[in-house]
């Protein structure tokens, strides 16, 4: 189903790089007649490995920016800032916020069955635990394992090479070798909606994946529909605007890999601090 | 050969990470009577993604706050920083300095016969074609090859893994199989040396392997060997200090395998800019 804005909506989505542009494909797939306002961090990329107070520097002064630019909800399509910063986040800023973490959990939560949920991320959104306060609040059990190499991996464009696959196999059989009640694996990282169809293959079938990506989109239409900010009269075609803080060139040409289509232009931007 | 310091001598060391410290083990080890401070700007690594602006912008402030210490020379000992802003770093402080790319290139020079070198880096320094330069001047035809899953296998602990062995096979396939004339290779990058045992066994026996942390800390002991700031008469231990940017904890860890010696202390430092 796809929803269709009754005003222009902009909505801001931010990460520390491309990760989020798979956050940004699912919103477009589902809400394609809002402005999109993506910003990726890419001179302190990555979060993933820095500590709670500097990625919640990074990612306020990121916040800010698309506030700045008028943006009516901001996204955080970062998992890794969700977990360590989001209350900061939203201290900082005067329009709603929407991380990745709580609709990747929500979603873990509805499918699962046994009440054991997997969750694979980076190394910082792991030692948060974020992933398992949020599932534990819902009653669930959590096993929680970083994959380091993932990221990387993606980003040589090795989404279905034999070498991402022996790493993903030694990842998930950490995981799954001594549990037979585990039913959700959840991708607690943008990267690795790419890896899915290779996670598919190597996780028991009794395991559904879920995506924070598809979930965080998805929380985002529920936002404006419970907001009556949504009909199915409108018709425009969604407005996308990308701005990076190093490296244009690059967001662009890797870049297209995560969104599923073409960037025209990337506007390099200065931040402060 | 140990040289042996007549006064003392403060060495600053810098780089972007940790990788910096496979120099500063070859410091300590030729040269173990001198007072070395060590600076990591783990906040805004890796530079090997990153624009030459944004990589001047992060060396020069890293470099000043290491002559801040009272440095009296300054290594930096990371590949990118030196490839992408030596010039930049060199006009922004009073103090000499050095960095791993002419050493590399100079050792590489006097070992290679057939004056074919093939170097193998992170996607920033083989982009700004600094080894290449640096071996034209003498002389040298150059291959160069961006290995970008190298840095997080060595940081994953993977270095004598078998997923390492088949991505080191896959990229030196690519400069070894067509070639029968390269006789050296340059190992541009501070974590290639924890997988130097590795690169060994997957290079044809003709290729000797140079690496520039040995060739730059040869590079240093020279610089104080010409300026006759050495003698064999004093016999103190190295003092080391620890600076770091982000996740001292972590560097505390990490920083030890590529060290080689337990750290007793990490600093934590904040930049402005």
């Amino acid at each position: 189903m796809s929803f269709v804005v009754k005003q222009t909506i902009n909505i801001g989505v931010f990460d520390s790089g491309m990760g989020g542009l798979t956050v940004l494909k699912e919103l477009i797939r589902l809400f394609p007649h809002a402005h999109y306002q993506y910003f990726g961090d890419t001179a302190r990329l990555p979060y993933g490995s820095k500590s709670v107070e500097t990625v919640a520097k990074y990612a306020k002064s990121s916040a800010r920016f698309l506030q700045s630019q008028g943006a009516d909800l901001l996204v955080v399509a970062c998992n890794t800032a969700t977990a360590l910063a989001l209350g900061p986040i939203k201290d900082a800023l005067r329009i709603p916020v929407i991380g990745v973490v709580e609709p990747g959990a929500s979603r873990a939560s509805e499918v699962s069955h046994s009440r054991k949920v997997a969750v694979i991320a980076t190394e910082a959104t792991v030692s948060s635990h974020a992933y398992q306060r949020a599932l534990k609040k819902r009653g669930i059990q959590t096993r929680e394992k970083a994959c380091p190499l993932f990221v990387p991996l993606v980003e040589e464009g090795w989404t279905e090479h034999s070498v991402t696959r022996q790493v993903a196999e030694i990842y998930l059989n950490e995981l799954f070798a001594d549990d037979s009640e585990t039913d959700v694996l959840l991708l607690g990282c943008t990267h690795y909606p790419l890896l899915s169809a290779l996670l598919r293959q190597l996780t028991p079938p009794r395991v559904a994946i879920v995506d924070s990506a598809e979930s965080t989109a998805a929380a985002v239409v529920q936002h404006f529909k419970k907001n009556k900010t949504l009909s199915q009269s409108q018709n425009s075609l969604p407005k996308l605007s990308f701005f990076a803080t190093d490296s244009v060139e690059k967001f662009q040409r890797i870049g297209e890999r995560f969104l599923g289509q073409h960037i025209e232009e990337v506007k390099l931007v200065q931040l402060k601090s």
